[in-house]
């Protein structure tokens, strides 16, 4: 199974999440995310290439570690993931010394058009983006899909920096 | 509420048991538990007054971080706790510089004789001990409950160091 995504930067959610209704898109949910990066006390997971999150996704509440990427070539890292109460978890954590980097914090809405997932996020201190995703064994197809949607949705770009990395990034302007 | 708990060595815990049931002892669990205790990678909890355990206690398994004591006059700690699924954690730490302290592993044979839970004990390690656990609100009551029980079974001595104090102390001395 491959994994297509494409996030576009827009100004206006509301139109744009009318015209998608008026193409046929079903509702799926709307639910609040925060992804809360930790920093490690005694270690810099800039340069180790780690990473420790705990992420809210609606009512799911999971802690996420990130190792370094095993090769040049691939993104491939080792990935261990499980569920958590955030709250207490992030509190053993701040008092092992971890504290918080970087917060995303974003309201999603989703929608299911034809084979694709149309996600509107509203992400806090950057703004507005539609993440469109299809999941298939075509990659080809996918990006022809998703390219057609934009397309009868009015948008167009492509943002591939993370919401994570814009963040980071625009700290480092202000 | 109090709780009372007198912890005695003891050589043959299989006599105690067959006596423990003669007395009208009611069986309620076996179980192993597993108590891993991790040190940080730039921090002594030893200095520090801190512990971060893992508890494997049948198929409940916990995180537990302890805060150092508030006062001197009191035992009072910051204790949080929450359930984890202890192999992901524990790799999730040790991942992040955390590594295996001590570890204190037993069975524990749990019954109920009259008002106190009479816990026969395995440890690894350590050797036999049976702990008896008075819960209530008065503590002397509670004291006379579990010598009365003690000298039932035909026991004695009151061991007050914890199984964690026990291992760390014969490693030293070894």
């Amino acid at each position: 199974m491959l994994e297509i995504e494409v996030k576009v930067p827009v100004t206006d959610l509301g139109s744009i999440e009318t015209r998608l209704v008026g193409l046929g898109g079903v509702f799926v949910t709307e639910k609040a995310q925060e992804d809360l990066y930790m920093a490690h006390p005694c270690r810099d997971f800039g340069v180790t290439d780690e990473a420790l999150r705990l992420r809210m996704d609606g009512n799911a509440q999971v802690l996420t570690y990130k190792g370094p990427k095993m090769d040049a070539r691939s993104k491939t890292r080792e990935e261990i993931e499980f569920s958590v109460p955030m709250e207490q978890m992030r509190t053993v954590l701040e008092r092992l010394g971890f504290v918080k980097f970087i917060q995303v914090r974003k309201v999603r809405k989703e929608y299911v058009l034809d084979d694709v997932l149309v996600c509107l996020d509203q992400v806090e201190g950057l703004g507005s983006y539609v993440e469109l995703e299809f999941s298939g064994q075509d990659a080809e197809k996918g990006l022809v899909r998703v390219e057609d949607i934009k397309h009868r949705l009015g948008i167009e770009g492509n943002e591939i920096r993370s919401y994570l990395e814009l963040i980071i990034q625009k700290k480092g302007e202000m």
